[in-house]
């Protein structure tokens, strides 16, 4: 504890040294324009790796920068810095090397924490065969953390606070980031749009689709939603059924 | 409330005409054999709908008889009815007509249920082609029943409750049913252990695999899991991939 | 399984010979007027120690029938069933000789279920006088079940789900009771709104008092707040002001 | 975004500046001493005001600093830090002008998060009395954020990860903070051991007291129980058992 005292008091010292009406300024009130949602791995610590300052940054840390949809800890903050805040950028910043991920990937219990972690073995099951597909351990687990982060962006995008904040003027602009601790370096993910968009007619909580259709073209409909709802899903699906025609002609 | 009073005189009245110590008997603890999770929809009542007696069946009902991982209500009932209670037979019972999965696959806000409701989203998701294969609007509103219930008996199987239970004698055997409103039948979607152990290879929390291995057996090995990993995919994988070659020739 | 089927098909003959239509008019949709949230035990169904049939209530069922303010699983149901079923009669119902509740009581692991029935604990920490005086440790818990109901009674008063229902017209009223299982009767313990508005001005998240008082009138009222605020509390509050003014003017 | 990227690539150059090791250290692995528990204000970033370095502190934040004994979340964070990284040292760190204080405080409603803030409702609830007598409003909001950050202490004492740790040798001590946004000073509570044991007869989960005694015993057990067990609560009951004695001799 004295260690954490005297810190604190350096930093004080710092920060008056710099500017005499630090504090006084800080404790005027918060208008941060980011929501930060990171890991609690003491590595990573969000304010410090963007260079942003006291102020900037509202912030929620848990394992492995989750975003579970039914989580009433991440929804208040979530909804606080969205309806109250009107934080003008939300980021979800993963890194690699997490041991969150780590242990996830793992066919071992850690505890109560197993219960947490299964949100990252849905991603795993999500993207199954792109992550197969990876041979190296290490690459695997690095894929697996961007999937991750690109995972809780959508999860993001399911809750009806991002869906009604996009209604009106100047939504939120999700991003998703991951940071490489080895060499200090937040890389952007660019989720786009696109992206985000690409199950909203399943996660839309707000424009009803048309009356339906005729059969005839309700049948076409469908057959363009499946080839166009995952980009991974067909080229997978198409080299996967070569294979298995590679084997049954052999 | 004066109802409610009423009906429980006149039912304790029916059960003492049957066996005068039959609330003596019954508060001589509990023993139930089943745990029952299912809808909190009022006509899906468990025991009633099952033919069970009072001090038979363990009970939690939630909208849409979900199993959400991080849900500490669910798993507080799940733990202690295998921890101590030791129940031999875990059911989870959908029905038909259900308002919440209804809801779900509507583009509505319903207001804070929403949350809840992603995670009904979360199984369109992963077996949308199968959904979208469906013309009829009420069959595949039936069919997203019957998969919510069964990615709810993969739910149960992820945690690590029931897989630490797994490796003692007798476990509690997991079922999924539907329940048909319409004519009171109580369906067995029959859900066995091999659609639990389909991704037992990435929710485990116990084995651990092997070694590595060398590479070329690694991609073999790699290739198989890709083929065996998803009875349905591999049938939806050829068929777009025949409609795409299709469309790309003509 | 068998015989849950089984249980399932005599029931289903037993109603149609009662009436033939019974399932057809079920199928109709739900209209319930109640909404029970009860314990998980299986000694106490619902419907059945209701008199109330199938259609008649909406259920929860929970270890230990609790109410917590930050479950998403409860506030699903809660929020369905006041906003959208628009019930008439909440019910809390508890049961002496109720597991959970034991548990609690006690000083012994659990496991995992020990943070769900941390909440119960904090119904001793808030109640613990009243408890320390009854000697027969049986007496005890059976007022620990009670005060534990009359304590989820208050947390539902908690939520703005039921503080905006009183906004409207005929808001769901809400009960506390208490099952016997040793003779099947259901006791109403007439929480009224007198208990549930003991704390209002703490919990309410709609009026705001009015604009600050003058320092002098604002002891008064402070004064006057204390008193009231609790019924047993207000004693003790009494004496405290005595003490206060007999230092004040000593 | 860019402004995160450029901040992020400056604070790179300034750290390798200092000490071109300094990411390369970092990536053999996290041994923080410490977990960090505190709001998500952006007033607040953790390892600034501690004046610890990237490496040093496990971090969780959330609206209010709260500690909610079901929250799986948290819960997650806390059996991980302490049973996985073995940290030394909790600090849960609350600071004055907490909006979300503050808004528990108010009787508005903000949207989801009243459900979250429910719980620092029960902490107003629980410490009531002294609260009333402070009659500046600012005052008032600056002893709820103490208050506060001192029951969330006692929240992680309620757990069985704390309670297990402290079965074995080392375990982690728990500290509570307020940090003093307008002069940056972070100001210890000293919550001693005292006050965490307080209510320990209730929360154990794992001594079971002694036998029951003979009445006689018992009732002057109580009667000690009773006046031990509360420092504010100590003269109220003192004046209760006067009153009791006066009543029976009356």
């Amino acid at each position: 504890m004295q260690h954490i005292l005297e810190g604190n008091r350096r930093w004080v010292e710092s920060r008056l040294a710099e500017d005499p009406e630090y504090f006084h300024k800080l404790s005027q009130g918060q208008k941060p324009r980011y929501l930060f949602i990171g890991c609690s791995d003491s590595r990573v610590p969000g304010s410090a790796i963007t260079g942003t300052k006291p102020g900037e940054m509202f912030t929620h840390r848990n394992i492995a920068n989750l975003v579970v949809p039914t989580d009433m800890n991440m929804l208040s903050v979530l909804q606080y810095a969205v309806e109250v805040l009107k934080v003008e950028v939300i980021l979800v910043v993963g890194h690699y090397g997490c041991g969150g991920v780590a242990a996830a990937a793992s066919n071992k219990q850690h505890g109560l924490i197993d219960s947490w972690l299964t949100n990252i073995r849905d991603v795993i099951r999500l993207h199954e065969t792109e992550l197969l597909r990876i041979h190296d351990e290490d690459q695997r687990l690095r894929r697996l953390v961007e999937l991750n982060v690109m995972e809780q962006v959508r999860n993001l995008a399911k809750t009806n606070i991002i869906q009604n904040a996009r209604t009106k003027p100047n939504p939120p602009q999700l991003h998703g980031l991951v940071y490489d601790i080895s060499e200090g370096i937040l890389h952007d993910l660019e989720v786009d749009t696109r992206d985000l968009d690409e199950f909203s007619h399943i996660y839309s909580t707000i424009s009803k689709p048309a009356a339906p259709l005729d059969p005839q073209v309700q049948a076409e409909v469908q057959q363009q939603l499946q080839q166009q709802h995952s980009k991974g899903k067909k080229q997978e699906a198409a080299q996967a059924t070569e294979q298995n025609e590679a084997k049954q002609t052999a």
